[in-house]
């Protein structure tokens, strides 16, 4: 542990860690069992286009959510857009202005406009009133997002859709496996999507799912994920292909099978970084809803600036030079991402929640590769930083031209990067 | 071996194979060093997002198409869609009538318009002078197809494309180890797709790549790939997710490994199949183009109706029936499936040699999965069906109501399934 400040590794000090310890590595419980699995579907000779994994994938999926269809598909990006086209969305779709830009570069690949909401700064998700501000005559669709696995607020929501006759559909690529009200995410609104991406709670290393109760969606985004293809010689639609190949599924199945284990490992963490923080003044865990069950793969918390005595960036230089890879999410912010930054449709809402979010969102290491003497030894250290605040942003003023970097930090200037090559 | 008519499957006999044999059985030339390369990738941690798996599989695509760069991403269509963007097509985008549809959707997804173009009954490939009549002012590209590998006639074609001021690419997703002139399938036009589908000569499960030279199109393409993202905190464009996973890449780079022994295999096939069709009188193996290295993954033959004396579509139920899964190809023709049949845009051009195509290409069983022995049953049960094709015409008019199908057909009729079920 660190005794002064001079010994912070952002100021020439050791890292407290040589391994860094990451945000978002994929959980995988036991290897063997998940390659033997793989190697039962090589020798079966069933590599893709439907086969028995992809049929139990989409069957225990749609088990779980409580829902009529689960169709999987290659990743939740392409499980967006076949979404939107299976609704047969148009113009603009509503999406919050705070959420990973892949709920809205999905829209815009495929001719739709993403329209920014704010989001509410206790769950981070759509802020139905925020919504009601961007409804335009072409607006289609509102695309909330339960972020950070957060239900959004789907009754506001849905009596805001059938008030404007508006389609409601979620992206919940964060949300497997939560619950608001006994009630599954992946049941509300008109449909709603998985990511399967390596990162999340459950993975098949990329993959992703629609989820409806609606026959006719359903039936739709089957046809759009094999090219159109309905029989023999028979072709409904521009569909493409969106397949996920049969070790994928077979994959997300070990991993569904796995989720108790996780989930244990995830409620750990989250509850011991949760101690840890509300030890520290100006750092706040953002609140887990009541009435929700939630799979805990984010630890979010907020930074207030005054009072804690250093940035979010400050800190997240600080631990990343330690070698704890805690990361800001979402910058710049959609509505400040290529395409949309400068369009005239993305000034016509305030977005003051976001913006400041995209200031003091700080998510911490969390899944089974982080263990919990590496999250106790974070906490001493996010003590000291928090004890010695105003003196660390001194010194970090100073020497701000030579900042150590950890050496497997991606943020490190390239002739650092060069160097240690 | 069949005495009499009587004795066909299509008519009440028993089938030649209880286990069908298939056109496009995924080749895996050792399922135990698969499933061994694929574990070792789960152990390493690295499940996906541009990992060592998937640098090294580009690396090896491009080193064996002389081209500076290669994009893996999940499939050929995805392959596609980011090619045309990264191109930045606009308009119309000439294509082969006579191919997949997901060379036409790809760009029907994104906004584009396919404009049909007729091929040349010789290769099966684009015919200059009908793409000529296809020009618009909307016209943006024209893109080739190498169908069943065989290269297009690239030089006429970038003639044609330089003298009216169009981009030049190629759907390659048949043609990965194809050469003409000793130059590499891969290296011609702007850019060039592969598939590495389970069906392919290299496979991936799911997978495809774009190939160029240009750095601007790979750096477009890559930035595409991954949601637009170029930095921690930097999105440049609308991106979508089109990552090949890190085993997806692990299984391209051991079927590259094999490819001399599926072509040793392909070619035997080949050569076999070809032996037997030129022993019958109307029907005719697609010649082999001079000057080329072709991957002989499809054996493709065209049947003259009056010659052979029975339809292509008759000899496919009684080969079917038999348990031999000859197939048609591309029914109904991208200019008659949905969403373009019946669109004034696809009236423009007459398509003959891809309408006849549609009604007289046959593709027969091959790969690693097709025995000699197989091929040399089903070359003398095509000689007894061409001696015999009258009578057995006449007997299938009389037997139309009651067709016998193999019960592993999916071409058979819904009541006949619910009986097998």
């Amino acid at each position: 542990m660190k005794d002064q400040v001079s010994e912070l590794a952002v100021l020439g000090g050791s890292p407290l860690f040589r391994q860094p310890v990451h945000v978002g590595q994929p959980n995988v419980v036991d290897a063997d069992r998940l390659a033997n699995r793989i190697a039962d579907v090589i020798k079966s000779g069933h590599l893709t286009n439907n086969g028995p994994q992809v049929r139990d994938f989409e069957a225990e999926i749609a088990h779980r959510c409580h829902v009529k269809h689960c169709v999987a598909v290659c990743n939740g990006t392409m499980a967006l857009q076949i979404m939107a086209k299976a609704c047969q969305l148009t113009g603009e779709v509503i999406v919050p202005a705070f959420t990973f830009i892949a709920t809205a570069h999905a829209l815009e690949w495929i001719g739709l406009t993403p329209v920014f909401a704010d989001v509410d700064a206790e769950t981070h998700t759509l802020c139905p009133e925020s919504v009601t501000s961007c409804l335009s005559e072409k607006t289609s669709a509102i695309l909330g997002v339960h972020l950070w696995g957060n239900p959004c607020r789907t009754q506001r929501l849905q009596k805001l859709a059938d008030d404007f006759g508006l389609q409601l559909m979620f992206d919940s690529s964060h949300a497997f496996g939560c619950q608001v009200g006994g009630r599954p995410v992946g049941s509300f609104g008109k449909a709603e999507v998985f990511s399967f991406h390596a990162t999340k709670f459950v993975h098949a290393f990329e993959g992703g799912a629609i989820v409806t109760n609606d026959d006719t969606i359903a039936q739709r985004c089957r046809n759009y994920r094999n090219f159109g293809i309905s029989g023999l010689s028979t072709i409904d639609s521009a569909g493409i292909n969106a397949k996920i190949s049969e070790v994928g599924a077979a994959a997300g199945l070990e991993s569904m099978d796995s989720m108790e284990v996780i989930l244990q490992q995830n409620r750990a963490n989250h509850n011991q970084w949760s101690r840890a923080v509300d030890r520290l003044n100006g750092l706040d865990m953002i609140s887990l809803p009541p009435n929700t069950v939630l799979n805990r793969q984010y630890v979010v918390a907020t930074i207030d600036v005054d009072e804690f005595g250093l940035s979010r960036d400050q800190l997240l230089a600080i631990l990343r030079a330690e070698g704890v890879f805690a990361r800001s999410y979402f910058v710049p912010g959609c509505h400040k991402a290529s395409p949309y930054v400068g369009q005239a449709i993305h000034r016509r809402v305030p977005l003051p929640v976001t913006e400041s979010l995209l200031k003091t969102v700080i998510q911490f290491p969390t899944g089974l590769s982080v263990s919990e003497n590496q999250i106790s030894q974070t906490a001493d250290l996010l003590n000291f930083i928090a004890e010695h605040s105003l003196e660390i942003g001194l010194r970090l003023q100073q020497h701000s031209s030579d900042l150590y970097y950890h050496p497997q930090d991606p943020a490190r200037p390239t002739s650092q990067l060069s160097e240690a090559a």
